[in-house]
């Protein structure tokens, strides 16, 4: 037993002891049990990118069994996917590792400039399954933003009063949205205000750069003279718009990238007072070795944060 | 990891992950973990028998805390009480370990000689507050015994559907039966077999004696020379009887008494093959400290026993 | 492809191809594949009886899974069992033989006058776990036989709604009549023809003997000279009681008997028409290889049969 | 088409007109189309007296699309029967005559003194089997006739909103009457009244006798000198108690009997205004020229009357 | 009883029983039973094309009977077709082959760049029809992908509830993709993982061309130098990308063509791992005898592979 669990387990005072049950259960498991922080294996991208963008570089991937093994080796928090990845291992491994259903997704065989994921697993699903998480993704920034807040409003309800944690992916994204726009600092802190105001207990946002969005928010940054040239500074100030650090939030990895690369990132995640990161496509692309011995350096650097 | 757990996890070859995952975590928690053995703290005394025959032996027992603690603090692999004693005690404790709600109770302030449990509980309730399982009482041989049985199948295959565990607790008793008869070896295996038919995946009954009740089953314990001479060789007959050992049949603990006495018990039970016990009365009666050393001791035998 | 089955498919005109699918399967299936015969084997005994009662004189019985591979091995039509030993079997041996869930079940532990089974499963279950049928038992003559209609009208209902087959056992039993009577000629018939006006699809009664039980009957029975005298005869009366022949009608094998006498009583049910048996008791209590022989035998006579 | 026909269907003002769609159905039917008057066979004797007690004499009747080819030939309004006759060629007859799915059924192997029918069919099956109408039971004078009168009120609201004509057997009989009352003049006009306030359309009572039951109803008889004394007088009393003659009123025919017998008592109910009978045992008893014979017979004395 | 059959069954780890009974049935069906091996018979193109360009030109096929016997005395594990088509026969032919329902069909008589099916049947008509299996078509690539996607897992949830396998028809087509994306490579595989994620227990897809349709994927595919160049090889990508080789995926034929054309694409399919064929035109457009020659030549092909 941790206090730094139970202290993270006290800002969720409004949720069931269901759902602290499922949260201690991702806080209690793997390599970081105990420290209140997370480093995820999350594997959508066979559906977001496709199969051979996601997994020919390292074949064992196509195989949904791969992953779980994956996840439990190298000491996850948790284990992230849809609906037929988690389908076809979740009596393999019942129990062996919380996982978190992805309830909606996107693939890139169409796109648009105002992007919307289909909705594609339930609750009933995630409790059948034995889930200890929903995951959503929300678009800020798209024209069906609502729907998609809407959506996982209904969800967040349903899931809460059967006990399930709620990760929300927030990524904002649109036509409202300059590219670089969709990881500038000003826009991720916005995008995990509102995945928190939305209820979530998870929030997942990509690691922000220095570019400042919207000029409303650029006048204010200069004004208040919030830091943000270091990733530490930035992610310091992401966590703090997550209700204050109240809230646990998570970075994506984003694209696969060299080793040192991806430490460095962490680095200043960690620094910056990050909770961990969910980290897919540069630990399953990755040979399993390699994967497992990134993963546990990754951990480390959370370990010995703060 | 453990075979052994894999093995067990098998036999529910119909249940959904999510159940296999809540089975696992019982054996995956506490003193026994890994082995399938099952040593479950049950308080539902302060209900059934009322408060000061319950708690006044220890007076910190009436204190619902109390018992979370002497459960997580004996490795056992769940605690299983009414709603009232979960709700007072499970977001402090949420995740620390299995929990079990007792979805009926009866009281001792009306005593019938067809008892019927009251149901004091819900489905929702379990997942709300971050349960493991459902526990139900029947009694078999009461003329009310259809009713308990048909609350049951309506509760059980809400519960499953939601992956919670079912554990039924069988406990012959009604005008149809003798005082000794309540225990008898034909009638506690035959009450394995009826909690088994109606789909419990953990059977709790009390410790056979040597008596036989009905007529009809003598006949054939004679015949066929059933032996129930010794505790373990009724045991053995017990867990037979709960689908030739593919279902898990613990045992339940009964009065409290001396601790030779109670060693002695769950000798005679663990070589007969049981899975475990629940023990009530002679844990929390118990100070905290001689508590958890006879919980220890316990453990100890159904580790080394096969 | 059989003439025959069609035929019997034929008389179930308002029934939907759900319904006929799972007829024909039955019908498709085993040693009698094409006959329009059956050879079912049941064991509810484990509940209705008691473990020892039922498993001890052959114990391999006390394991599910035997009975899954007795009436497979055996060419059986159908396996018939309650909830429990259904879920424990049904995924290992999904789509190996017809299923028929009993809907309900009685133990022995209480006895009545005027007994009533307690509802132990639902078509939801019977959907989940493959069954091609449910099976529901009902008492004529208990004082409780309107609640075990109502119970029957509306599960049938919902089985028929999905597709499933309706098997009724109609056992004449309870306060208004005599233990000679539960298996009158006249009481056997009267128990066909309800089974058939609920709307079941399968009947199963009793061999009826000679013994007419009630009054007013018996002076039909005299004045219409009809024959009783063999079991032959009074097995054609019970046929032509089930809308003359338009229903599939098999008989139970009742108590375990010595081979010759179960032969023989096969032989007068196939020479009166009976479209097969339902052998329980006389299967799993012989060793495999006994029962394979007998049920092997059984089926010769009815194939021989007309 | 006839202004008779017209005539009535104007009494059922409150009804929808899938209702009088179903009505006219029925008297547009067979040998008495157009002149409102009724000759129905109702087939529920297997159910209500058993097989043999039903069928011996006539063993043809055993199956049951005899029933439907007597009644098509016989030129009958309408065939009555339980759900497994209706289901056993609802295909094979469907929409050569109106059907009507009797909903409740009481068999005689148990019999009791305050007797209240199972429900055994829905107004789904009704649908489902192309009725134009439900039956239903009611026995007042039963200390169980409340749930009746709700049983009935929920079918026939449910039956209405669907556009189904509702036909109640309106029988008195239970503890609170003697024998001679259950078919006497107060009693049976009474029994009118109960099931037209219910809201049947069609209502069945028993031929009355001159007996009055009930000291509160002799003293208005004899003050108000109500002429009961011959069938004719008795039966345009118990018309009159249906709402003044504005609901359709039948009349059963009772036990199997002579033919002058039979047709003696038509004629006096038919002079008294009786709407038609509803003739089973007399009718399907007889070999089927008999039967034939007879019930143009009747007809003709019913087109004959007013 | 097959090895691979259980195999096969196995990696549906997450289903219900029901579901894995109706899986053995297509795979015990037929000329391919027991080797995991499919052929199955789709004719949906009545609804897709119109009635001329589907059967003037072998116009036994306007019969709606034809195509089941065609089914069935070709040995095909299946039969697939819309509502009418099924309903049209599913009596006749009830249990004497699998059927799929197909829950969405799209006409020809409006055609948009972005083509959504309307749905046209529903889980309860698959069950009262007797089916094995429901089908469902997405298109990946139309701009209205996520409101197919949406009521594929709603109708795949219920479906698979009831025991009932989920197939899932993948065809990319829309504005996003130029013609000969449709069939491209990466597009093929990215469609089978998207309806692997989805749930789907069999998908069916395209055989692939050689072009590679989206440039993140075509850098990938030279990057990883997946081999792409004979059908052979494209279809084991395919199947790889369908979780490994985990789900079961089969091929449709197109467009009508020669019968050497058609053999040597079997060929290449079944040297790629390809679990079987789904073919329609080029079945039910030939004359009986010719199709079931060449149904047998494509099943022989299937059944020696690997």
């Amino acid at each position: 037993m941790s206090k730094r669990v139970d202290e993270i387990l006290g800002w969720y005072e409004s949720d069931n002891p269901g759902v602290l049950k499922n949260l201690r259960w991702m806080m209690d498991t793997g390599a970081l049990a105990g420290t209140g922080k997370f480093v995820i294996l999350p594997v959508d991208q066979g559906f977001e990118h496709g199969p051979a963008r996601s997994f020919a570089k390292n074949s064992p991937g196509y195989d949904p069994h791969y992953h779980f093994e994956l996840a439990i080796a190298a000491g996850c928090n948790a284990y992230a996917a849809p609906l037929g990845f988690i389908e076809a291992g979740a009596r393999k491994y019942a129990g062996r590792i919380p996982l978190i259903l992805k309830l909606n997704n996107s693939d890139s065989l169409f796109s648009s400039n105002d992007p919307k994921p289909a909705v594609t697993g339930s609750v009933q699903d995630a409790l059948r399954l034995g889930c200890a998480a929903v995951g959503f993704t929300i678009y800020p920034g798209s024209n069906q933003r609502d729907a998609m807040y809407m959506e996982l409003r209904k969800m967040a309800e349903e899931a809460k009063a059967a006990g399930l944690v709620v990760v929300v992916w927030s990524y904002p994204r649109g036509s409202s949205l300059s590219k670089k726009g969709e990881t500038a600092i000003d826009v991720c802190a916005y995008a995990a205000q509102i995945a928190a105001q939305l209820g979530a207990h998870i929030l997942k946002v990509k690691p922000p750069t220095e570019h400042i969005e919207q000029d409303a928010a650029k006048k204010v940054y200069e004004a208040e003279k919030i830091a943000v040239t270091t990733l530490a500074e930035r992610t310091r100030h992401v966590v703090q718009s997550a209700f204050g650090g109240r809230r646990i939030i998570i970075f994506s990895g984003g694209e696969a990238k060299g080793t040192e690369e991806v430490l460095a990132e962490i680095k200043g995640l960690a620094d910056g007072g990050a909770f961990g990161s969910i980290m897919g496509r540069n630990a399953f692309q990755r040979p399993m070795a390699d994967a497992l011995k990134l993963l546990k350096a990754v951990q480390e650097i959370y370990r010995a944060a703060k």
